[in-house]
């Protein structure tokens, strides 16, 4: 008998009839005799409809106010899912946020949860009940109603699960678990059964997005065990732990490829090889809020530099224009940008005890003619910029040069 | 200065269109230095949609959870309203039941208020915020959501007026006031001024339905000056108060003609006029939770007694059937229903200092050949039972005889 926190996104609870089939579910579980404690965000379109009213209102909300709307989307559905498992005859019993009592800061829209009463919860658990709770909410020392943002749902759940030390937080989702890279553009993607915590979190953060991001970094800080997998198909699912004993050794080298097609590259050329010149240029991006992501600099053979960067593509026009008020101070010769890029990255914990896996990496898409515009490595990744147009070839061919393509066995 | 709290309903907050309507017209009262505790219901249809998803899942959905679920439509308008208001430049701050802490009893979906804490509101005004309140709902002890029943957003505002010791508890609403009669029955009916609580109680109960029952109460029973009026149009509504040095001489005899379209009449005859009878059948009537209006008892030539009492139309064939399974106990000759009735009541405190107000009733009647079926008196109130197709006639004809035909002055 373990307990499970378990978590039901928008699409699984979307209509009535899905929160009984979610209803239904959960109550395998009980006969099992798992204690349960759910999580669950609002019916799928009941955020966007309420931001919708705001927005009719107000162009930019109140965040206080707007936190006290949104939130009473995920306690719609509480309430209709205890409903769903009263009438199925199982008990149980919904709390919000604040009923809970998920203190979190004040930090309307983006609040962090700084503790949790699980009491309430335990004494639910001791009696029998299925615990539903509202997923992305929270309350401040005051009172006031906090949402974590937006997909805080995962987070809550990995909270809560931290806080009860369940044996285990399971996301439902509309997919049926992590894969090697986007089925949609590799047919021989594989879905893992396994990957650890540092590897999710580089597959999310470069696009792959099957969990929240925060959502992952709680479960890996409190190692709390957390499986991905669907709400309307059966499976296993992915389980994503720690990498215990640094057992690598078992594991693929590399255990999936990611991408963003989101970035462009920003050039700043000819600029004075003089120390303060990439501070001050990366500066007056990051004081305009643009998030930078990859960064490359190199003496150029008139011995001035190149500082080439890339931003989300929704910032590249700001950030030239930021670049063009600041040219004089930095002396550049030309601004570039480039929308036209996109970043591939193949990430592995494997890479850490193996050697010879960039230029694997590199001879590949050499092999393919793809020619690279920019390198950045961390211990367990590399990603690569590269022209928009070779993003599936170049996927697809480092999926099979490292051995991911699924068999027909496993298919 | 005074402190006014103002209530909206469902329609007058029933698009955003209309919140930035109310939100405009407290501007207005801010602007004249008066300090503002609003109450606002759920956007109009809300309700009925939450209920319909609940009613998807249950039938007879849990009373906690369904609280839970129906309580997030004030919670939406508060916020909405919040927003209105900051938008317009005027700083305002909203309360769901349980922030403010309205503490009620356990008795979900029909929970009654026990005390409220006006420290929060009282800050907020000192600080120059509109306060906003989510109406219809409270919190109990152990921290559950619940719900005052249906319309229970009046009696929110003028319990908050009671414990804010507020100057005037406004209720804003689709009509202008409350008149002697349905305008729609009588062309010349007029909007009272004024109106005592009693009478208020009386004509509401009556079917005018303007206010909820409970809130006068409320209102009387703290004697807080409750105003009537409306959201869309300017004028300065009905006053109901109470009736201070029982100053009725300079008030017309008669407030108001109202009448009831929902009673059906129920005669069990020919039973013993011996003690316990009328008992055992009214308590057969009273153990079916059905509610008993009306009651007369005669005793015919025969000796043996007639009983006949109203319900409500859709209790008859209940009532009926109940009175067949006792009719050998009641030793009943027979019992007949008839549920084309109508109850139409005079109303006024003046009536207590005058004589000949019945049989000036029972005179004009009988002038438009109208029979009377069954009397009943209170100290306020007269009101007979007729045939239903008699309804507009009498009302019409007393609206005149007691002289509250509105003149073209009052027009």
């Amino acid at each position: 008998m373990s307990l499970f926190v378990q978590k039901f996104g928008g699409t699984s609870v979307g209509t009535t009839e899905r929160i009984k089939h979610v209803a239904s579910k959960i109550a395998t579980f009980r006969d099992q005799g798992h204690d349960i404690v759910v999580v669950v965000s609002a019916m799928s379109g009941e955020t966007n409809r309420l931001i919708g009213l705001a927005k009719d209102i107000q162009v930019d909300p109140e965040p206080r106010e707007l936190d006290v709307l949104v939130s009473t989307g995920e306690q719609v559905t509480i309430a209709l899912l205890c409903m769903a498992l009263k009438s199925l005859g199982y008990d149980a019993r919904s709390y919000t946020g604040s009923q809970v009592r998920i203190l979190t800061d004040n930090s309307h829209t983006k609040a962090r949860i700084q503790e949790i009463d699980v009491n309430n919860m335990r004494t639910d658990i001791s009696a029998g009940r299925v615990v539903v709770v509202a997923g992305f909410q929270g309350v401040d020392e005051n009172g006031n109603i906090t949402t974590l943002g937006r997909g805080g749902s995962d987070t809550t759940g990995v909270a809560l699960a931290a806080a009860l030390k369940a044996d285990e937080c399971q996301i439902y989702t509309d997919v049926d678990g992590v894969y090697t890279t986007d089925p949609r553009v590799v047919s021989k993607a594989k879905k893992l059964d396994r990957i650890t915590f540092e590897e999710m979190l580089e597959m999310a953060s470069l696009g792959s997005k099957v969990l929240q991001i925060r959502a992952v970094e709680f479960a890996g800080k409190y190692n709390v065990p957390l499986r991905v997998l669907s709400s309307f198909d059966g499976g296993e699912g992915t389980l994503i732990t720690l990498d215990e004993d640094n057992s690598t050794m078992e594991q693929p080298v590399v255990s999936g490829i990611a991408f963003n097609r989101d970035e462009a590259k920003v050039s700043v050329l000819g600029v004075p090889d003089a120390p303060g010149i990439a501070s001050k240029i990366l500066s007056a991006i990051g004081d305009a809020n643009i998030e930078i992501d990859v960064i490359v600099q190199n003496v150029a053979a008139d011995q001035t530099n190149d500082v080439t960067f890339t931003v989300n593509r929704s910032d590249v026009a700001k950030a030239k224009s930021i670049l063009a008020s600041i040219s004089n101070e930095i002396e550049a010769r030309e601004i570039r940008t480039d929308d036209k890029i996109t970043k591939v990255s193949i990430v592995g914990v494997g890479m850490r005890s193996h050697a010879g896996v960039a230029s694997k990496m590199f001879k590949t898409l050499a092999q393919e003619n793809i020619n690279i515009q920019m390198i950045t490595t961390s211990e367990i990744k590399i990603s690569v910029i590269i022209d928009e147009r070779y993003l599936e070839l170049a996927v697809r061919s480092l999926h099979t040069a490292f051995g991911l393509d699924k068999t027909e066995e496993t298919n």
